[in-house]
């Protein structure tokens, strides 16, 4: 398809390939690795700015060390596509995110030189500890690197790793990749400082030491490299955060100049002990529109690579984003409600919170990756009267399921928990999945768990979690697009676990949690036209369950299937399953979700017929109980 | 009872009466109040080391601050017990942690001074924002300070409440309680900091400039107080780890002077912004023994208040704590298998890992307070083919929860983790059961969820654990002793997934998970005297479970009880009911274990009593089952 348009990185299928090569060439190999990225991720949709952002980094690491026996660990995993493109996955890339093609994050099971799997943020420095720790008790004097942007940094696990690596005498490397960025612009008080050092004289000037003294005499450059730095390094020792924590800094070096990555990597290969590389970046580099706006272009879609343009379908006329009905209702509320306060960790654009923080800049705060913080931050918002809508995507908020137990519930504090991308949320798979929070939530005491199946549910949901009579409330919803053109209702009060009945039917009875329900009418309508008629009801909560409802279906019934987009393990119809054998129901109950297994990457659809909860997959099942 | 002891402090009350008094009675105050806590706590057992070491300090900010408008949030809550008594509980005291007393640690519920609820550590700060952030949208003056411990400053919510903070306008004051200590010795770059720039002639430079040239000149000290601290804090802007993080930076103070505290406190009540104020204390300050031995006196049991003597039943012949099992088996297992590593995030002493540290001091990890990095850290040293045994703490596991799911169990390492002091905990209250464990673990795939009913039994599921084929596993035992004296027999695998039958019978099946199954086999004794007899299962599992024998109770009973030291609401009953549910049989399942609601402090029999699972309680519910 681009033959001949990468007569270098044609060559390279593994890091072995890359090294063969003349230093000097290693400006042109990164050309042609960030135009491979643009020409793949422009036609097969990606996350796109991380990775253009690192593409000399990743050669100058590839070249330096002896991976995969030296390990990279890439924080979350979204620069990682030049290393895959370098480690032998540049064939497989046309499937990259798809389904049953490659991950686009590291996944150990894909290739040895992934050594460590990511997806959530701030991880690495923990795991290459553990890589460390253990290569030298077994007397390996193997390399390891942890690699991970300044806005992962501020999340607390990074720090936990730093703390305890400081006394680990380890060879552990951290770059710090620091771009200013997280998906929207890094925030906080980290982000502040390494802004400081990044610009004052001191580090500057013995910067320019290094690199302009040295520039021309080669032969000693190494020799004079190594001492300034040390020089440096001792000035340093009790005025950098990170030397602080024991760790010897060095840099900020530009992260755009692979020849000088290599040279400083290569210094530093022979120092020992915990050392942390500050490397500045630009996210988009090299592509022009994604480095002018970098939240956009994080992961843009489908491009013309050419005129920049990116391609969607027209939205106009369409059912909205889920997210975007949180984020224009939140707004609404907060009108009537000044009690109301929106929080997020580091996800305004992803959450849509970024209207509000527009539009209410005082109450509206994103408080960096930092979920465990975010919650108990609510906590104490809400512990001096305020109402804070906390919004974190499922999977991330098992990083503060502590803080939801410990700070927010039994306080019976009024904190609303809005957890986005709740379910199966497609190709970024297994890692960012919300398949749990049905079943670590409702064994919470005090916590309501509802889940809206339409945008105006979702509306209704958040309205009436505000009310003042409530406390600790959740409200899962899902990656993607409801099915409500006109959305924008006046508001109504839920009645707290209370279902909705949709659908009166004899043969079979269905209790459907949130979005999934629709998929339970699509699959209800079939069957009526083939004369089977179901009793579908939405249950809306997972928690405090409708016993009335299942009082009536437990009677009436002696079959009954579940659909939740979640775990069925704990889940929804476990509740179910509790409340008939806890009353003596005899009632067959098929829970239809996410198995239990650990689900793939594709696209939504197709993994929902996967887990057998689509449309499809209730149609069959309910005739088969029906018939069988 | 102690009547005329203490002149002062019978005067107090609220600390309205103690602002009425003479600035120069406040160290004779602190005198009264730490005899009085060492009185108490001798007799009626609590945390004790924690609360002698900020006596001073809780007594200067009572005095300096406006508390309750002012908010004091104690992180953790250990050293709180001056503050309750300065608080309206002076009288309340002895009835500290008793059933149905006051709480052993803050609790908004108990008290209008209590500003935030702790328990767990590390979210002092983050709630605190809250509270300041609030404070400020509100237009209120109020002051927010919150008191945070060295090794509570490892947590890395702590650091994420730090990087927020330090964007945050708000009227903020962290007190760093630095006493080297969490309850065994801290550790960690972090702590290695602080005592550096403890020790730095700078620091002490500019200390002994403010202390001791003010010494005599009270007319001017606040004066030259701010100036030289404000000069310092100048001097020290790019050079201290806290201002790095935008926190003004102050100390370090001698925690045990309270007019210096006092005075320092005054001066910074005029500050605005976040700050911090590094104070110096000893834990167990004043009661020799515990300054000698910190680690042992942080919760010593009652005590001869006179002789030091800690007054404890002779344990001779008694059956083991569970934790002195695993502490004594790893080492045992660990001397056969040279991968097995062991990882404790800061609690040695309290999960007994501290004897495998004594014996193979280079296999067993402290990492601090930082559970997100104990288990990452796991799955590192996992992934480099060690088998690491990750000892949390049930309740403080929830803070790893989505290390457990991302970074281990998604990627099937071979790591186990031991959820000591699962179930109720007995004294240290509603923040500490270790209640919905087997909730948030059995929904996670790959997932091992066992429970020894007795210590033989946790010696074999950890030599299971640790066999070559096994994966992900985890095993949850409760505090205290078990029931085996000889608990020191060989190593036999247990076949996972598979119960054993104790007991046959054809009225009932009861199933049990864990110690609870002891428990079980007292209530059956008891019914077979009266002619009922009990089928039980120790189902060993929540997950997998034993599907064999689950058919087999299927068709014989109709009625099984299940019961569990853990939350019912998604716990092993709710896996038998998804079972019998799923495969059309028809039983009622009664599940006996933790309510639905969070239960309080008090002795663990006491609470298994309240909450019906005790030997009483299994004997009734089966006795209603079989007659009714």
């Amino acid at each position: 398809m681009h033959q001949g348009k990468y007569p270098l990185l044609d060559t390279v299928d593994f890091p072995l390939d890359l090294k063969r090569l003349d230093k000097r060439l290693l400006p042109e190999v990164c050309r042609e690795v960030r135009d491979f990225i643009i020409d793949e991720v422009s036609e097969n949709p990606g996350h796109f700015g991380a990775s253009l952002g690192v593409v000399e980094l990743t050669v100058a690491l590839h070249y330096v060390y002896n991976t995969p026996y030296d390990k990279l660990v890439w924080d979350v995993g979204h620069q990682a596509y030049a290393h895959k493109i370098l480690t032998g996955r540049r064939k497989l890339f046309a499937c990259n995110r798809r389904y049953q093609g490659i991950s686009g994050f590291p996944k150990m099971s894909e290739s040895e030189y992934d050594a460590f799997g990511t997806g959530h943020s701030s991880t690495s420095i923990s795991a290459a500890l553990g890589l460390a720790v253990a290569a030298k008790m077994q007397g390996e004097q193997r390399q390891v690197v942890a690699i991970i942007g300044d806005g992962s940094m501020t999340g607390g696990m990074a720090f936990e790793g730093m703390n305890n690596a400081g006394i680990e005498k380890s060879n552990l490397l951290v770059i710090l990749n620091d771009n200013k960025m997280a998906i929207d612009p890094s925030v906080g008080a980290l982000n502040e400082y390494l802004t400081r050092i990044t610009a004052s004289p001191v580090y500057n000037r013995v910067k320019n030491e290094v690199w302009q003294r040295t520039a021309r005499l080669k032969s000693i450059r190494l020799f004079l490299q190594k001492t300034i730095i040390a020089v440096k390094s001792s000035i340093l020792r009790q005025s950098n955060l990170f030397e602080a924590l024991n760790f010897r800094y060095f840099g900020p070096v530009d992260g755009h100049d692979v020849l000088q990555l290599v040279s400083t990597l290569e210094m530093m290969k022979n120092i020992p002990g915990p050392k942390l590389l500050h490397v500045l970046t630009v996210k988009g580099k090299g592509y022009k529109p994604a480095e002018e706006n970098q939240t956009l272009w994080h992961a843009p879609g489908t491009f013309d690579r050419n005129t920049g343009e990116r391609i969607s379908a027209s939205k106009a006329e369409q059912p909205p984003l889920y997210q975007h009905v949180f984020g224009e209702t939140i707004v609404e509320l907060a009108e009537q409600n000044d009690k109301i306060v929106g929080i997020t960790p580091a996800m305004p654009t992803g959450s849509s919170l970024n209207i509000m923080m527009e539009k209410m800049p005082h109450r509206a705060f994103d408080v960096g990756i930092a979920e465990q913080h975010a919650v108990t931050f609510s906590a104490g918002l809400a512990a001096a009267g305020k109402i804070p809508f906390c919004n974190i995507y499922s999977s991330f908020m098992q990083r503060g399921y502590d803080s939801i137990i410990h700070d927010v519930a039994l306080q019976n504090l009024h904190v609303v928990f809005c957890l986005d991308r709740s379910g199966l949320v497609g190709e970024d798979g297994a890692t960012h999945h919300g398949a749990y929070d049905v079943a670590y939530l409702r064994c919470i005491p005090n916590m309501v768990v509802a889940a809206p199946m339409n945008e105006v549910e979702l509306r209704n949901m958040m309205y009436t979690a505000q009310l003042p009579h409530r406390r600790t409330f959740s409200i899962r919803y899902p990656r993607g697009s409801g099915v409500t053109v006109q959305w924008q209702k006046p508001f109504e009060e839920i009645p707290v676990g209370k279902a909705r009945l949709l659908r009166s039917g004899s043969h079979l009875a269905v209790l459907s949690l949130g979005h999934a329900g629709n998929f339970v009418e699509q699959a209800a309508r079939r069957l009526e036209e083939e004369g089977i008629y179901v009793m579908h009801y939405d249950m809306r909560f997972a928690k405090p369950l409708d016993e009335e409802v299942l009082r009536e279906v437990g009677r009436r019934f002696s079959r009954v299937i579940t659909v939740e987009d979640g775990a069925i393990v704990g889940g929804m119809g476990s509740a179910v399953a509790e409340f008939f054998t806890e009353n003596g129901y005899s009632v067959q109950v098929t829970r239809l979700g996410i198995p239990d297994r650990f689900v793939e990457h594709g696209p939504m659809s197709q993994l929902q017929a996967e887990c057998g909860f689509d449309a499809a997959g209730i149609y069959r099942i309910a005739k088969t109980m029906v018939n069988g």
